[in-house]
């Protein structure tokens, strides 16, 4: 008779371990093909077991087909193929946060926790089971109305809320496009530029052509076959050049004349430090090109993943008939919170905040580096927004070799010719691209010790 | 000199309200191309404002190119090319819930919302401005490994949690499944099945097939050039039939023979009323061809977006090196909260519990309609699992017509055949799916008055 040792293991019922032990013996084919079982009545008393828990672990058993039931006579072992089991290969490490300075970027900080905390409690509290119901696929409405009511105290954009679409992040919504707009599309990618889009529209199955940058930023000459351009005329990633209303006319005739459209990524338009951010070309737009893009990732955290885009109402619709299946990707808990977050004057102060604080970061960290012993290898182009800036080093390295020896001495930047798709024009060839969003006290402390070992090392190459 | 009525909006400044109204001149012409603005002490004195209101204006007004200053002699307006407005269209109306009994599903109910909100007071005051950190791509460890908990005790499965990766839903999972599958793949469907799983392949760009039923799913002999298979082994939607060993055993093979791939799609193997859910084939999987996939949304609420998958290792290392810039989609609070959810016990009673209640709910639905007007028109099938079951319906009209039949009583409820991609059989062309997971007593009493117009409509017709 089968004889098992059924200790009780936590979580696990008796018919649930009788269950695995039976169904070891007989894809170990200890238990072979057409051998009867033991009865029911037998087996529980034999295992001192209640004749209830035989019966679950037949019952399983012959659900998954590992015997079956033969009328009057019994269970029989079924016929199953089985393999022998390797053992797991091991998992691979964890990536872990690097040591150092990062100056690498990542936005995020200074989180109004309390006030988004409360808030959340506030949205349980009120909406109850609502929060449970489908959300319309393209967010919801009252974030929707919250996000134009933003658009247009912030931005001067005039949004209708039935043109807002709400995803999880940009990186989902350029996805979205990708299906709206049709991959077999051509897109440009501005060149040098945010290396991520290139990816995304890549992995999308989308063809992609790099937009070489003049000081206006996206080149007309160099649209070529693109058929859709994405840009960040608010503030150029990583140049940091604002596109001027001349250039931004330019590229909507050129969008104009033959449906063709722009992306108008806006990203970290609410971080210029003097004036207001520059309007969006969206306002500009009378013919219905231009998708505008934004990301509350970058300005509250990124580990809160809501990003949206306002389409031209034909667009909308195409959304709503073609790809109207999708559901919303973002929580119902985080869209009502975050709708209060914006209408409840919150984000404003809290852009403020952030703005003041970036610009203090930055006044320090221009100050540290202007008086280190490096002063008079480096050049600083500042462009008066954004989160970075960029350091162009008089040396003979590249900037890659330039990163590298930088992250040896524990500080982390990127090269310039990194955000590069085609060729690096030799203007950008010496260029670090210094961001300073997440940089605090302990990073001023580190890096006035760490940057006279870069001096050290350039004289030592002399 | 330029007059303008300087209210002030509320959380509009005085200057933003100046550069408003220059602006509106530039554009709409009143003031034109090479004009002289007036100086900005002027203008203050004039408008009875401080300087430094007009000049953020006029300083906004030249960042983006609508004036420029002349050195010494002051600001002109710039050559503006601007495009007669067109009103907006009106916005479309917000789609409205429909009224009358919903048996088309929708997951959610009962979610227990005072330890939800209790967790998440929780993560926010124990994990702090850790909940703002960039999170790993697949998802938290910590909730990979709750997950991975989860589905050893429920599932009998042996995941790593480093092969799991989170995203916000299926849905988006799907589209990250195309991209590293490869969209040049041929991708088999169950057909009947889930009609959005189709939609997202097709708008990923992927090739489908629709891959026929036998009565143990998806049939070998209907694979044709499939070379992914999509399939919900523990419980068929709709027809709600379990795959049995043989045949599981038998797709493994042929995912084995040649490099194809199983999805299996596991998203509602925990309602199973007897016994235990049956064992997912990714556990007997030996080849590792299986990509298991399930999400939250269905046994938590719709409104929470989480849905995961387990891929092989060989795929996982792809993913990593091929679209590991995808950010992760799901907001870290959430992934806290459902983490702690997980492993302090609260899934499983609310599974428990929600097995129990629509366990009951189906019982007394079935009730209602084997005692109702209808009893003797119709047949039930029902495979003990999931949230719904058929009901074939003894009449000459096909299933859609029944269903707006159904519908114009007040009862939703889906037609089989709209479930179909290819040909439907004759044995599908009269049968209803009817879910009842969002089922309450009010739509039980509605269901008791609506149905006897359903019997009289059926006589009046013969």
């Amino acid at each position: 008779m089968l004889t098992y040792d059924l200790k009780k293991a936590p979580g696990l019922p008796l018919y649930e371990s009788l269950y695995r032990h039976i169904r070891e013996d007989i894809r170990s084919g200890r238990l072979r093909p057409g051998e009867k079982l033991p009865s029911k009545r037998s087996l529980a008393v034999h295992l001192e077991v209640s004749r209830v828990t035989v019966e679950s672990a037949y019952d399983q058993l012959a659900a998954e087909g590992y015997i079956s039931a033969q009328q009057r006579r019994g269970y029989f072992v079924e016929e199953v193929s089985t393999r022998p089991t390797s053992p797991p290969a091991p998992p691979p490490p964890e990536p872990e946060a690097p040591a150092g300075v990062d100056l690498t970027g990542g936005g995020g900080g200074d989180f109004p926790f309390s006030v988004w905390s409360r808030l959340q409690r506030g949205v349980m509290l009120d909406y109850g089971p609502q929060l449970l119901r489908r959300m319309p696929n393209q967010g919801l409405l009252s974030l929707r109305q919250a996000i134009a009511g933003h658009l247009a105290a912030f931005r001067g954009m005039a949004v209708d809320p039935a043109d807002i679409l709400i995803g999880a992040g940009t990186d989902f919504l350029y996805n979205l496009l990708i299906q709206l707009l049709g991959r077999e599309k051509c897109y440009g990618v501005e060149d040098p530029g945010y290396g991520k889009i290139w990816k995304i529209y890549r992995a999308g199955g989308a063809r992609c052509v790099p937009v070489s940058m003049d000081r206006q930023g996206a080149d007309p000459a160099a649209l070529g076959p693109a058929q859709v351009l994405h840009i960040t005329p608010s503030h150029h990633f990583p140049t940091g050049r604002v596109m001027p209303l001349d250039r931004r006319l330019e590229l909507l005739r050129w969008a104009a004349e033959s449906d063709r459209w722009i992306i108008e990524d806006d990203y970290d338009s609410e971080f210029r430090f003097h004036a207001r951010p520059l309007p969006a070309m969206h306002t500009l737009d009378r013919a219905g090109q231009v998708i505008y893009m934004n990301t509350f990732s970058k300005t509250l955290a990124p580990s809160i993943r809501i990003g949206y885009m306002v389409l031209p109402r034909p667009l909308m619709e195409q959304f709503r008939r073609r790809l109207g299946f999708y559901s919303c990707t973002v929580p119902s808990f985080e869209q009502y919170t975050l709708e209060r977050f914006l209408s409840q004057g919150h984000f404003e102060k809290h852009i403020d905040r952030m703005r003041r604080s970036y610009k203090s970061r930055r006044n320090r960290l221009l100050d540290l580096l202007q008086t280190s012993p490096i002063r008079n290898k480096i050049a600083i182009s500042e462009e008066d927004a954004g989160l970075h800036f960029l350091v162009r080093v008089d040396t003979a390295l590249d900037d890659q070799a330039l990163a590298d020896r930088w992250a040896a001495a524990g500080i982390w930047v990127r090269s310039l010719s990194s955000y590069f798709h085609g060729p690096v024009p030799e203007s950008a060839r010496h260029t670090l691209v210094v961001n300073y969003d997440r940089l605090t006290d302990r990073d001023l402390q580190e890096l006035a010790r760490r940057l006279p070992a870069l001096e050290q090392e350039e004289r030592h190459d002399q």
